[in-house]
């Protein structure tokens, strides 16, 4: 009969990880019968062509814990307040993104549909296409909004292949999942966009608070342009968190690094923030790689944000 | 009801790290129901008092997989020819060996009462007590021989505690568990014992193989030996077998490395030849610290000599 | 005869690394002898049951050599402006923190007694137990105050053991020693205390300071609140710092790490400001696991934290 | 006008690294004109789905240098009797092995025509299927023995795309570019062939010999027999060295490792004497993933291979 | 003919790692014919006698990659606004510092005199001696005037040597190249300099600012007082850069680090403003000790402080 | 008065790290008094040009603890069976090697003369200098023989400085020391000797073993080799270890490694077999670089290394 399954022993955890170390769910009738609130599912694609290593993401995340617990800031505990499962992991063709991304979009709408909010661990960014167009299969278009935390914009416009981890938002628009209007984009330090890659953005819409903004203004009133913003619409959010929006001292292991980033008592209250304040229908966290961190920290940074987002979902709970 | 639980999806491992991507099984009740013949548990105890870190162990050899596979030399695949499964892992008291001692030893036990064969993944090597004395307990005295594979005798007779990693086969003969002449030690070569260690353990009856022997006659003779002894009493057999036996150079993450160990290549035959030669009805692996080897390589060969172990089982069947 | 042994060779370090690079002494009478006012000495203990390795941290800060020279900002240089020694290591029972407590209490109380200030390095937090203790011993109850720096609340009320890396605190305030509103804590932001353990250190006086409060208020605010409280009572003072209270970023080497701790420009500060406005008679630093950090990072911030209270202590002469 | 391009300062290297640190050369007419025996190229192809990084084996070897000096053993410096180029990296879709296919044959097939001898420094092992096929190109079927030195026999038949690193052999019989009679096999110990696969590689004339071979009849043994085999067919020569042949030990930088290997002293004998013995027109190395190992170790003995290969070829000068 | 070398293939980079993706250039007549903007040369010095391994800086920087490509605060290229060559690494004698000076500083000085602006990649501080040497050669005494940013003062003044890494400018006044005046020194944190000491470079007219200014005042403000001194004389400048300046939490790759230093975005932006405000006539970073480093952010953050200045001294073109 | 200095606490260590865990010896005096049998000393010396770090090396062994320990294969206990010392560290001048050999001779010489034998733990080779002609000082030419372990044969001829790592024993030799006859060389295998070299070597009388010998006729047979040649003369015995002469797969701590080499369990039973069949006057273990091996292994085995030759020169007493 379906519903999640407890791996625990003793009323507590037997050794098996599991993301917040959460009973197992692997259909859809497991997540209705179970009144999942999360479902939080690994997506271990692995086609960036920097320092490779995002498969492990997922592995990382379920192996380092600390997503469920008590807060101290709200004294919530999201494994209290919700019903959160492990989704497993989405199969993925390590050698072809494109062949990939259908089956992404099948296993978050198959979620979403349920009624619970997908959580996925990546991967490279690349996912953002799939975990979008889902949402938007289930939800409508005009009805979602995303936040894309990144050093990079990704909106590669001329790219050789359909898909890749660097194009998923122009993707998305060109195929007209989404508007530019619809996005807002933070950190951004990469190379790119150049002027004419601005130009285009804000011709599409865009809203985007770059670390130059940071810089000139502080984080702390660019943090209350962010929240106002997303606030503006009122509408569903998804989260698209590329772990690289946070400096390389604070995220070594990740595969496209930019030096200046932000640091994690600024991003941690940001996505916790934005979780409390707006139905969040999406989240995603894209590119930790942590074989190339030899500590511990980049998957307990990672996993702090995680948590960030659960407690602002348990608190409109 | 009762049985195996397969966290697969799409008939393949579905992300979530189980000991040879087996099912999970967590009752006595699971293990009949599966008819299962081996039964891979953890036993993350770190009470050593050296560089810890065995309290990984479970963890690390459920993450690198290669246990179940075919093997080219005997063209046997041991997820084929038996039915194992991860029995989760054993609630350890990380403040005290002494009271962990008895709950390993009934999950142990409750494993081999049902005619599976507990594989238990440690730890650190004060495991052994428990391990054997659940053996005995099932299969009775003088019915079971033990090969104990170690840079160290593990025959501590004047230790503080009534238990730790130095002392676990003092201990079992202490406690009338097992005679001396049940034992045979393999690959000594730490301080101890000392000559008066040496007496007594002779008193005992035990059979060892220190490297001093190997440095004389060269491992294919003292091979040729351990087999013969072995196979001389014809009895069941559980092996110990302590990571450090072998060299530094191949297994980097463990607390008490001593130079001039035994090489995978000497190490992985003999264990695949001793439990296709046996009724091996128990086996354990311990002192796996795997956050000291920034490689994967220790993992790597801990995983092989636990395969060496699975194809002998399944070369009985 | 007793007094202070001088390792050194041509009036500098002879390659024997000591705490500070100060000469050694082993007994009381070596410490009286040689008009000692710091004793630093190290408390290998290593029960904490995360990522263990805190016994190494007495050994680390020998080799980081760093405390003892001179400061920029006081231009001052605690080695010449105290007498301090390396009072070597406490024996530790490896496998019993209770077996532990009593003899490192005796250690402590026995350079406290001769006027010189214990400064300890850890090993794990259960330290603060025998630490507190054998200063209230000297100094008498009611003469006290702590200030408790850490991610973690260690007021632990229900564990199975009698004391742990978890309970300190706890332990402390049942056994007589001292009471909650001699305490001050800073840095909390681990899954505990929930809102009953809030309740119940309101109850007993606790004053503390969480990165809650960080956030909102900003570090400015609350390190003045943290001097002009501390101030207040004006009383003896013991400083418990957890390297744990800082953010994992800074501090890999640490065995239960918490996202979003202080930087080492917030910590290195106050330290100096506490010590220089108080009579400090006791010091403690645990939690220091260096093989976690792979580079010398963990080290060098601890020697940062122990030279800020020891030119704190020497701005006082 | 053409030529390579010698980038040395004072007569020695100036920092820039290159293969072997010799001249650059980018064309085929700098071959001709530099009258050029050996051109090192690097083709850094990383789409294997283990664990990746083969991106970087070319930059891991310009690194390392060591690979034109002196030998002890023959008193032969590569250097100095061969003419030596880096002739640069090849372009890569590391998006699409398939796509990149193409490409790299054009380039290797363009060295061989000059009569040079291509070293193709990978990048994943999908490129024996370019390197072998550019070979029979220019000197036509039938011409052409290969040694794929290797833990896996890659002759995967059943795989979902055109071509990935597990099935290059496979790609070149069903193309028809090259016999199973044309090919040794060294150091097979994966999971891989199945009974099956042995079957079918027999009847397709492939001669192999597994680490099985040598564990029953030692090295020594398996060792004349290759050589042997190589020697009988007294065709022109390519060499295929996947790095994972060697234990992971002393290859702890590789994607694919399995446990039980050859070690540096049983592989750069053979490979020295294999180039020495017969015509080699053709070497690759692959899959060295240098960040997997954070020591040097595993580029050091890739170097030796390749300079082991370099002596034997000189040694025929 | 001379010019620099383009080592491109396809109109990219062709696999050997050169600074900012640069051709080469090995003479003052390549620098001349090529309009050469920035040279940036390495000068891999490893004399240091802390944690050694200045001398593969220049690797470092050249394999990082990220110097020359677009800023998204300025929206520059510098790769496409200046003539950027990479001039190779001057021959060093690693076993005599003094020795080494006065090639580094022919060297330095052939740049300059050809209208390019050296960048030397160190190697350790010792360099800042024959950099700022070759300048004034070339410039004029009064004509430049120095920043150096540094844990360190480096102005020792009673070293056994002629030179070393811990006395470059007082060699440079004793030596009468330059005046205690034209200095200007940021973030100095470490023992030296004492009260004395601070008083002879007051004497000398020094302008210093150490982090205990910005500890009691902030960043915000010493960055003013930086970039109001360094505008007010509105001389030709030298930014020297030791790495060293940034926490070690930021720089863990480099011999003689200090807790309590700046953070790479407080860094970033000052060179930037400093490169734009004035001009540049010479940039040395020195102290990258990349191997102490095992990731790869030492080399990132190191890499950006190049790119900065880069950044700057083209929004003046 | 004068002795060895006990720094234990309770009859055992007490935290602060000794060779051996033995006593403390400043100076001559402390020899005598304390009749010492074996004074190990540091010499921190790192001018090495490969990848530094070789001044760490007495710190290393002083931290690995494992020398002084009883030996399974003799059941004798160094530390038992002789007066150890840990004879502290020699000051080093590292900007300058040859203005170190003078003092560093002065020290071993003053060792040698009071009958106890140094052992030296360097610190980079160039130390062999000193510590040969400081043994010829005092038991005068003629009267030693020196077996040389390394993957270099130390011999360059024309090199820039009086003294560097790659020539001690071509200075021996230039300075009338010792003669080519008094040498055997083991395990050489680097670029060096070329032929001419070899023939300088042979007209000078060396003997050597190379690894070329070791491939060609096995290690038993080289062995074998060694004792006769080294017992056929009788005279008293200096050890050069240069831990390269282990394959760096044993050693990666060390700064110029070459592929190829001894395992541990060829060169720990030749060292202890050397120590017993002769009168060994003086040992030095060099190149020992452990910040470049991230694991404990390059210490273990050098540790190991020291123990066998304390086991030798045990078994003679």
């Amino acid at each position: 009969e379906p519903g999640p399954i407890d791996l625990s022993r003793y009323g507590g955890r037997s050794g098996i990880p599991t993301f917040a170390g959460a009973p197992i769910a692997l259909t859809p009738e497991d997540l209705i019968a179970g009144d999942v609130d999360v479902a939080i599912v690994g997506a271990p694609l692995n086609m960036g062509s920097g320092w490779r290593g995002a498969q492990h993401g997922p592995l990382a995340l379920r192996l380092i814990g600390r997503v469920g617990g008590n807060d101290q800031y709200t004294q919530i505990s999201p494994s209290r307040e919700l019903n959160i499962v492990d989704y497993g992991d989405i199969a993925i063709d390590q050698d072809s993104t494109e062949r990939s991304m259908q089956h992404v979009r099948e296993i978050v709408r198959e979620i979403a549909e349920t009624g619970a909010v997908p959580f996925i661990v990546g991967g490279d960014h690349s996912l953002e296409y799939p975990n979008v167009a889902a949402l938007v299969d289930v939800y409508g278009e005009d009805n979602l909004s995303v936040i894309h935390f990144d050093a990079h914009y990704d909106v590669g416009r001329d790219r050789a292949h359909f898909i890749d981890h660097g194009q998923p938002i122009y993707r998305l628009l060109a195929d007209g999942h989404i508007k530019g209007g619809d996005y807002i984009q933070v950190g951004l330090r990469s190379g790119s966009p150049s002027e004419s890659g601005y130009k285009w953005m804000r011709e599409q819409g865009f809203k985007y608070h770059s670390m130059a903004e940071v810089e000139r203004y502080g984080w702390d009133y660019v943090l209350e342009r962010i929240l106002s913003e997303a606030k503006a619409d009122g509408r569903k959010l998804h989260i698209s968190f590329d772990v690289d929006v946070l400096d390389p001292s604070y995220i070594a292991g990740t595969g496209t690094p930019v030096s200046g980033g932000l640091t994690p008592r600024e991003a941690i209250p940001i996505i916790r923030k934005l979780c409390a304040q707006q139905e969040v229908v999406g989240f995603d966290i894209v590119e930790i790689a942590p074989e190339i961190d030899p500590t511990y920290v980049t998957n307990l940074h990672s996993a702090a944000i995680v948590q960030a987002c659960l407690i602002g979902v348990s608190m409109r709970k």
